[in-house]
């Protein structure tokens, strides 16, 4: 089973509260805009293409209750606004909200009010078709070049952060390879670093491999070297925040480390992601500024200090890797390419073998 | 100043109970040896050093207050080995423990119980002496090697777990080399990894930091490549729980790791270990038994859950660093050497420069 963490029915969205987890499962009901935009802004949902298919989906909900009357352009134009404010650094929402809000206009021009109700209903549910699906074509292709490569074997993935159901519309990037693996009966185990400082890795990725049965174990970061030394890593596969067009990817601290250790160990290093997360407008990775977080996250878990008061901290939230590390390939929705083909297969002129 | 972690005075032993550290500073009673096992297998106090300083000063007090009555020979042997016992891989308990049975049995020929109960109490309390005096030449060495390469500006360390006064009998071994640095006006910035799953470099290297007002700051352990390549760290200075023959490193868990960055980035890479710490009846890291610790200690910190239910855990509490990625040298309390010089230098065929 793929664990589910947005229900969606037309009418009906349910969404796990990640605020309650890991120790506890709760969904909440999301009716209206409104539900939505706290939900986000609360962080009950996050990860950047989670939040843009739960924003956009607050909305198909509203709308299908008669949400916006007669007003409906601006009531979507309303609300979307109010959506993308709720998280401004998560880049798809405000993405999503850009393409719905062209959309939404073009067919306002010859739609009556309950047309234009239905097709842009319609444009929200097959985002969440197409964003799964997307999830799955990677998962597929990741899964099928890794074993290309250890015909009969079962693997063994490490894998950093999360990057599953939880973080996106489902199946998931980096853990929907995993998945994939573990579908075709292939996956030995995948050990998950617990990603500090704010430990998605033991939070999320843990909870998601509980209740999806995957055989996985849980490590410390500075592990996991030691973890490709003795216990016969495979591939290490991780998600991306943006890779540019050299094949350099932003991605979550600890990445780049990652990356030098399967270079060492001689460990194919993947990057999991769709086109979406893709910056080709961006040469280098030098040109990505990298956000600083507080440093509570650093001195205190759930409120708690846990480092000595007074210490200064640099808690960079990412870093970037560059594209001569990552030695597997990146694997995105329409194939698994090098860093120096991405660009190519991207606009089309390369495809995928 | 020097921090005092170790308050010893014939008959009276207190340590600071690292496990209320930093959030309290609270010296805890040892009254025998059975409270010296305890402390060492709590991990009130921790570090090779300072877990072999702590046990053989736990049986001296016991020894004072008239321990082991007329059969001191029986009673200090099964001491020595319920001590040992208590952190099996520390080796430097294992060799004092040695040493002091030795001498025991060679002073038992001839003296009486009480003279022999004096002589033991007068070896232990030189242990003490010299190791402080070891440390304090183990920092100027290591300083001096470091600033050779530099001769005027001012360095910038990383280190990684804690190896200060709270680690070792006092001090400190890499965290002395930076103490020297700091002394010598010399010190621009120390790095202190976190150092999970214990936290020792967020709770007591931290707490050394601040306490001696060292310019330091605390990152993750996943953030210290970025640190290299962002920070322009000088030199990686690390402790060690057990150093071989041909210098592999037992050190805590993340070293590894460290190491194989370092290279990356060019960095030099030091381990700060006295002799005693050097265990040359081992001719390569292969032969040492790494110890696995409980899974509470990622799942839960402070009796608070931080991972999901149900997650298998990996937890070696050490790696072997092997000696080709020790590119600075090893400091020991009769200079630096590389690890193709560490056994001639220790069994006298090599004298420092």
């Amino acid at each position: 089973m793929t664990l589910e963490a947005i229900r969606y029915r037309p009418g009906s969205l349910q969404i796990l509260n990640q605020l309650l987890l890991p120790q506890e499962s709760v969904f909440d009901e999301i009716r209206s805009v409104q539900d939505g935009y706290e939900a986000i802004k609360s962080m009950k949902v996050r990860g950047a293409p989670a939040i843009a298919i739960v924003g956009c989906l607050s909305l198909a909900v509203e709308l299908q209750a008669g949400g916006g009357g007669d007003d409906l352009v601006s009531f979507i134009r309303d609300s979307l606004s109010h959506l993308t404010s709720a998280r401004p650094t998560a880049v798809n929402m405000g993405r999503a909200a850009r393409e719905l809000m062209e959309f939404t206009e073009n067919e306002s021009m010859d739609k009556a009010t309950d047309q234009l109700r239905e097709s842009v209903i319609g444009w929200i549910e097959e985002m969440l078709e197409r964003d799964v699906n997307d999830n799955r074509k990677i998962g597929n292709y990741g899964a099928q070049h890794i074993l290309s490569g250890v015909p009969r074997d079962s693997v063994t993935i490490l894998t950093h952060c999360n990057t599953g159901s939880l973080a996106t519309a489902g199946y998931g990037t980096a853990l929907g390879v995993v998945r994939s693996l573990h579908a075709l009966g292939r996956l030995k185990r995948v050990y998950c670093t617990e990603t500090r400082p704010y430990n998605q890795g033991a939070r999320l990725t843990a909870y998601e491999a509980v209740a999806e049965g995957f055989p996985a174990t849980l490590i410390t970061d500075s592990m996991a070297a030691l973890t490709m030394r003795e216990r016969g890593i495979t591939a290490v596969v991780v998600g991306a925040d943006r890779v540019v067009a050299n094949g350099d990817t932003a991605n979550k601290v600890g990445t780049y480390q990652l990356a030098i250790a399967a270079k060492h160990h001689g460990i194919p290093f993947y990057v999991a992601a769709p086109s979406t997360s893709c910056d080709l407008s961006l040469e280098s990775g030098r040109d990505i500024v990298i956000e600083e977080r507080p440093p509570e996250e650093l001195t205190s878990i759930n409120g708690v200090p846990i480092a000595a008061p007074g210490i200064e901290v640099w808690n960079p939230a990412f870093d970037v890797t560059p594209h001569q590390l990552i030695t597997g390939g990146i694997i995105t929705e329409l194939g698994v390419f090098l860093p120096s083909e991405l660009q190519a297969a991207l606009t089309g002129r390369l495809t995928a073998l």
